[in-house]
């Protein structure tokens, strides 16, 4: 029990348990183990009425299909799991509210077992946290009492599913808008609840995100913070007329500019009289500017303007350039100006002219380059949009689209028996997409020549493990005609021991939201571009081995009842 | 401060501010003062270093489209908002936290100005939770210290955003499944993050549904609980022979049967000699009649069970089936199935036939109506589409389109400043849409002569409330031409005030969930059905006075900058 999450901050968490933890409790204290559907508990009084609560199962956690319509997914949330059994324990409380819940014929000894559980007998098999997954393959697998393990079903689903599809959803949206971009996460406001929105900004930086305006996820979980000022700020200044502290030292402290509004309207009126700019603009909004001003005092040397709060060529671009020049003066560089309406293709050129326009007239040097950052209403498909009407943005803030993951607002992870007692279970459905994979299993990548993934293979338990070299049929679940052949160069086992319950087991060390962000960026580059691709990508295979594949079908004809026609 | 929000259990959350509170703080202990973006702290200190930071600000809260296709949505959320500002603190450590994000130029006046910063200059005018709400018309008003208010917009929107949209979700389906059938929120694990789950249990509650699955939720909020077996139950088992104790006492405890096991198996065979039933069933599944008959055991007065794991018609009912007969025969009535694939309109009319074959075969009174529960990825379309063929289900449970509000996963909430020092403000926009309404206002529900609310109407603050029998022009707020003499038979003020700050002003008290849930239903109800069908609904008309409307195009023109064509 060596393990603890290096998380920046400090959450309070209840420590449920009363037992020193040396893995902190859930990020969010309100997941406890109540947090779980009811019949997980009526399901726990009859597998104890029947005797049977201490049957060793074994459950698999998976997904059907890539959302997003991709061909891929990548997995997060398994820290919260692992912090939530760490300190899995039902209090007194908890018990008290299950007693008045459940049918009063429920016996009393249930309810003292209750109060005994914790996850000390349970093991966790998982994908590292970041990796790139697919459908089918277990993301986690999880053995232990099966009372015990059906309780964790509903968090476990819970906690990943959502981190996964945003964390995916993040991801996507980094590969349209290509590597040299900031990606700014700016969705609190949107998210669905509090900690939707704490989990996006995690999630979304592990995903790939540069930053995130929210706060509390800065905090708690070390990640860069950025926001400037919004519209509101704009409109709340009538004028410059209500600027009272005017002076500005300079950025080496050398000397102090006392009068820094009027040597801004002086820039105001050289940019006016630019004959290269003549018809652009005329008299600028004068709340505006001085709501600039006020923010550059505060913050001369991380000045940036929102700009479109009246007109952004007429009077926000002229009038964040003007500050822009007054900060030059004094040896401060402004950051940029952010976009929130419009046309950002055009507006974003239009803009970066103006710029350049002023490096060369008044011999600026870098100010054609100063930042544009834009964040209306943007997700994959008005980033693509972008990138094909050529554009001038540095930055994008990205919030609604991203953080609800619109357009697609659920991962579908399921939890699925697939033995107990030894004795492998199969849940059939007359849609064959639904069927489980029995057995408890190992699955594995196989990589080839070219150093990217061929496919996913998944084994029993038992069986060998593929080897480098060695010629391996690979065949579909479901799909008997679907098969290769498959030399791989390089095997990777895919699931790791993350909680070994009070077995000597080697257990993997969580890594910190960085490492997992590094991981994540590390295996989206390894995967074939067609994979990956937004158009038409190519699926990746998952397949089972041969005798898995038998074993498969000879349980599905054991267990499909048989009709008697007539 | 005697406003105590009557929600039954007891979070925990931090008494922030090291008072006693009155009223508690939010659900989730993660609502903080941080729990904002960051620029509404930069904003705070050049609100601050200007002096501006104690203007009196107005801001409104409110959104621009209601979500789903639809002319309607219910106002939710509120009470968090209050529970937040009511505890509105911030620590020592996150002013520290502050102070290290912040640049270093940031002078140290300001975090001791933050320090002390809560929200009794705050006065918050909001709607009544649970009110049918139209766009435009702000649903909070929020007034006091410019940067204190401005910390409060990204929490504020976050707590309303999801709240009103999941509430107004479980109203459609509410709507589209008829009052007489039982709903059920079974979205926890699909819901994006824990609270995304324990609000959208609260919400859905309010905005219609009887029950959820969710047992933190039903704990926290006294929602009633509803659950009984997954399909892993039914697979973990093997068959009829692993069950030890197969005794069950009769309802009224007058005997015992000693083996309910073989009762149920002479069932199971008078069920299969039935001649009316030949063809439509074999042997059904072992694994499945074991687990039916434990749950049994277990729930004798509960008997619910999920038929679907092998095959719905060819074991799952009959199997239920026998069991309920030996639970009759006990005196126990069995309460139903559950279906969780395939086709629902017609497995349920299949199942209703069967159940009422047993009623009239076997003289078993009121088996024909043994409940039927669906839940297999509903969504209005689907309850419309089973409406549409013909159904027997009693209960549906909604999990995934539901919590994830999936046909459009954001509310556009926002938060506009209208008014500072007395002076009002206008947010432009090239899109008209986007134009915020300025000044301090209050708006009026307007009733008609049939006792439907006719049209909502926005004033200046100190004009003259309409009144009831006077004709009054209603104006369209940036449409020219549309404008309509109303004649109302009643006057609704829709906004009360529900935090007064440090003012001897009355405060409305904080309804619990349940009177929420009522005010809800009730407001749905008085409304004309054409703005509620689903298909091209009547837009609900919301209008300005004819004051502010010339008011607001004055701003406008006054605001818009002019350009300079040559």
């Amino acid at each position: 029990m060596d393990v603890k999450p290096k998380v920046n901050g400090d959450v309070n968490y209840e420590e449920r348990n009363h037992r020193p933890a040396t893995i902190a409790g859930p990020t969010n204290p309100m997941v406890t183990p109540l947090l779980t559907d009811l019949y997980q508990f009526t399901m726990a009084y009859a597998y104890w009425k029947a005797g049977k609560h201490n049957e060793r199962a074994v459950f698999d956690l998976y997904f059907r299909k890539n959302p997003f319509g991709g061909e891929y997914t990548v997995f997060a949330g398994l820290e919260e799991c692992i912090r939530f059994i760490a300190n899995f324990n039902i209090s007194k409380d908890e018990i008290t509210f299950l007693q008045e819940t459940l049918p009063p014929t429920c016996e009393d000894g249930f309810f003292d077992y209750l109060q005994g559980v914790d996850c000390s007998d349970v093991e966790v098999y998982a994908i590292p946290e970041g990796s790139v997954v697919f459908p089918k393959v277990p993301l986690m697998r999880i053995e232990g009492p099966v009372a015990v393990v059906q309780l964790l079903e509903t968090p476990f689903v819970n906690l990943i599913n959502y981190a996964s599809l945003v964390t995916t959803n993040a991801a996507r949206h980094r590969f349209v808008a290509g590597k040299s971009k900031l990606l700014l996460e700016f969705g609190l406001r949107r998210a669905q609840g509090p900690d939707g929105g704490i989990g996006a900004s995690r999630y979304c930086y592990m995903g790939g995100f540069d930053a995130t305006s929210n706060c509390a996820a800065g905090k708690i979980f070390g990640i860069p913070l950025r926001g400037t000022h919004s519209h509101a700020f704009v409109s709340s200044f009538m004028g410059p007329d209500e600027i009272i502290e005017k002076s500005l030292k300079s950025y080496d402290g050398s000397r102090i500019c006392e009068d820094f509004v009027s040597v801004v309207q002086t820039w105001l009126s050289k940019l006016k009289r630019l004959s290269i700019l003549r018809g652009v603009f005329g008299e600028t909004n004068q709340s505006e500017l001085a709501a600039f001003v006020s923010y550059a005092l505060a913050f001369p040397d991380n000045f940036l303007a929102l700009v479109d709060t009246y007109d952004v060529m007429k009077s926000g671009v002229p009038n964040f350039c003007a500050v822009a020049l007054a900060l030059n003066d004094l040896g401060y560089k402004a950051r940029g100006i952010r976009l929130d309406s419009g046309d950002l293709a055009y507006l974003s050129c239009e803009t970066r002219k103006f710029f350049q326009t002023i490096e060369n007239e008044f011999g600026v040097p870098g100010f054609g380059k100063t930042g544009i950052t834009a964040s209306n209403d943007l997700n994959e498909e008005t980033l693509d949009a972008l990138n094909k009407q050529g554009h001038e943005v540095d930055a994008f803030g990205i919030g609604t689209y991203l953080v609800t993951c619109y357009a697609q607002a659920a991962l579908g992870c399921v939890f699925k028996l697939v033995e107990i007692n030894n004795q492998p279970r199969i849940k059939l459905s007359e849609d064959v997409s639904k069927v489980s994979i029995p057995c408890k299993k190992r699955s594995f990548r196989l990589y080839g020549k070219e150093g990217y993934p061929l496919l996913d293979i998944m084994s029993g338990e038992n069986e060998p493990p593929p080897m480098v070299g060695e010629r391996i049929l690979c065949r579909h679940p479901f799909n008997e005609s679907k098969r290769a052949f498959v030399v791989p160069q390089r095997v990777e086992e895919l699931m790791k021991c993350y909680w070994t319950g009070n077995t000597d087991k080697e257990r993997e060390e969580l890594p910190t939201l960085k490492e997992n962000r590094e991981r994540c960026a590390q295996q989206l580059d390894q995967m074939r571009p067609d994979h990956m691709r937004k158009v038409n990508p190519t699926p990746y295979k998952v397949s089972v081995t041969a005798k898995l594949y038998d074993f498969i079908h000879f349980l599905w004809l054991n267990e499909a009842p048989v009709g008697e026609l007539q």
